[in-house]
């Protein structure tokens, strides 16, 4: 069954308040096998009633959120129901909860409000816990030979479209959808590997099955692959892509790369430092982004300057004098100097240079070291090169220094 | 002129990445006069080559995005040209960049790459500044009587997209349109305020000003002010609303709080160091995302476990043992320790409980103090209560530290 979103309202056009409905809905749809086809934003006004009826000629399920407010500017009921050639009444019991609604509340009644209890004929009521506006699920036909798709009218905020979606509308499309759990759905999460890379080593052979579908999803550091299809593909394309990338990646769940760490380290009852420069403490903020971070990591250390290089992880001057503090026996030294002052299992550390400044044809912007140190052998280090702007670089980097520990960690 | 907006990617129809192109473009090309009369997000495929045409017949200014990698899912490039009879030629010299660009970052070369530098006949390149899709604007005619709209191919990437769009395709646009500084357009941004306290403040005698259009855009911690209109009623609502919001307001540039600050302290010549536990590193990584930070940020003090706080920082034990390390006495005590351990002009320090776990009902989820120790006074503290989820707490947290410093500054 093919499905449209439709969302109203100019103040999503001028950008002021941003579209969280198409993650949302698109999330709770597809375990029912259902996929967004097509979305659009159209502003208040007549181009709703223009985009409805594009929209009907080719899609089965329409989502329209939005325009059901008590203003002059909410017209979705009117225009929808005149598409489908319905009358609306009102609705008596609604009008009710209207009133009491707003008596209880203190709110202010003007004969405006009333709309909101117009229905169209034969509509059913989707109770709203959140607002006012009551929700609508009607179908007609619109003309003697076809009826319309199933269409959804749904309030434009969030907290009060995603309590009545996961209640109302879940429990309406349930029985509409034959074999609900047909599809199958997987991600494979990889990190510090080239979009490319991996298109090259999986692509052809992922493609060649039947019935599969296959995306790709880059962030910094990052690239999240993506197949969908039936059960049988799907178990032929997940052995080709765990044999081909195996230990690459780093979730088939949505966890993050410092997720994944804060777990496998708890699992390892290990404790984390960090001693950062170039990444300037970002290293730190992403590990204490998740829960249960205090039970692994213990200390970060931002030795922006050389001076408290020095100062807080006793790195020795004649070091950065002789290597230079973007180095590899620095990082090193970093590193070992962090574990020894918060007495953890292991330190990560990073030093860099993140531009715009302070490059040299040595070591220009971008490069950067990670350090990793451990129990049971000397640090090890890794040269980077990320010659971008500072905020990616310093991503880019963490994301090298996470990687570097999670690959110790599962050995 | 009527201006469309398509996004294409199959992964933002998934729901996998929030789409902020709207929110972004629309903000840019206001300026102008310009406003995104529809937005659709179509998934990769053939819905792209139906929704261009779609488009073709009502707008004349489409914006696409996505699809301009080197993977078999991006096929932007190759739809529009087939669409407006373009053939599509190797552009030699951006053939060399790329190589050139994949070289330089070790990036291994594969034969699909080269599809980037194909470029419809008669199309200008926009050089993308973050990656190694070109943009590409064009025109052409769709039939004997009627030319094409103006269509720019961007990438999908914000990151990408952003400079790109701000250089290469503003200075098209302008000429393309008529009085182009007829609207000015203001913005100011004030921390740790409400959205309602300041619609309070300022929103009915703004609104009262004709031709004005004020609009109000939330993040956490912050909120912008937007007006546009003439140069006459601009003034009168930019008298109003400085008048009203006064020291409040931090910025009315697009610089981030953080950039404020770092400019602040160069300017009066001082430095910073932060003792951070709950927020985790994210007053020292955010200031550090600032160019020229290493000029004022001196050093930061991850100190996540109650150990490291009085290693580190001093901090004495006792006075942790009396009133817990979430406390006003133990905030002020990391300050100056920090300030002292840096040997910095001032510092800021974060304690708090982040959750989900770790509240009392003394001192709930949600509960944080940020303290400020300064060379001629004793430290400052303040207490907050932000009980939401982890991130969002740290970010608030954040804010209003750097708040509190902003305003000691600006004394």
């Amino acid at each position: 069954m093919r499905v449209a979103l439709l969302n109203t309202g100019t103040e999503l056009l001028l950008g002021d308040v941003q579209n969280t409905h198409l993650a949302f809905i698109a999330g709770e749809i597809l375990p029912l096998g259902l996929r967004i086809d097509e979305q659009r934003t159209v502003p208040d006004g007549a181009a709703i009633r223009e985009a409805l009826a594009e929209l009907f000629s080719r899609t089965e399920i329409v989502f329209v959120t939005g325009g059901l407010g008590p203003t002059t500017d909410d017209i979705t009921r009117e225009v929808a129901a005149e598409l489908l050639g319905l009358k609306l009444e009102q609705n008596a019991e609604l009008l009710t909860w209207l009133q009491h609604r707003h008596k209880t509340r203190g709110f202010k009644w003007t004969a405006r409000i009333a709309r909101q209890a117009n229905v169209p004929t034969g509509a059913q009521i989707l109770p709203n816990e959140n607002g006012s506006a009551s929700g609508l699920y009607f179908r007609a036909n619109i003309n003697a030979q076809s009826s319309s798709p199933h269409l959804f009218l749904l309030p434009g905020p969030p907290r009060e479209l995603q309590p009545m979606f996961r209640k109302s509308v879940m429990s309406i499309l349930r029985p509409m959808v034959k074999d609900p759990t047909a599809l199958d759905r997987r991600i494979y999460k990889i990190a510090c590997l080239g979009e490319s890379i991996i298109e090259e080593a999986i692509g052809e052979k992922v493609l060649a099955i039947e019935g599969i579908e296959l995306g790709y999803c880059a962030r910094l550091g990052e690239v999240d692959v993506r197949i969908i299809g039936e059960a049988d593909g799907i178990r032929r394309a997940d052995a080709i892509i765990r044999d081909d990338l195996g230990l690459s990646i780093f979730s088939t769940t949505d966890e993050t790369l410092e997720e994944v760490l804060v777990r496998l380290l708890a699992e390892r009852k290990k404790t984390i430092a960090v001693a950062e420069s170039c990444t300037g403490g970002l290293l730190a903020h992403r590990l204490t982004n998740v829960p249960g971070a205090s039970e692994v990591f213990v200390a970060g250390y931002v030795a922006y300057a050389n001076a408290v290089k020095i100062d807080m992880l006793k790195v020795d001057r004649k070091l950065i004098e002789t290597h230079g503090a973007v180095s590899e026996p620095v990082a090193r030294v970093m590193a070992e100097g962090a574990r020894q002052c918060a007495r953890s299992t292991y330190a990560l550390a990073t030093t860099g240079v993140a531009g715009p400044g302070g490059g040299s044809p040595d070591k220009p912007v971008g490069t950067a070291y990670v350090a990793l140190a451990s129990p049971d052998e000397d640090p090890i280090a890794r040269k980077l090169l990320f010659p971008t702007d500072r905020e990616t670089f310093k991503q880019l980097t963490a994301q090298a220094a996470f990687e570097l520990l999670r690959r110790k960690l599962i050995q």
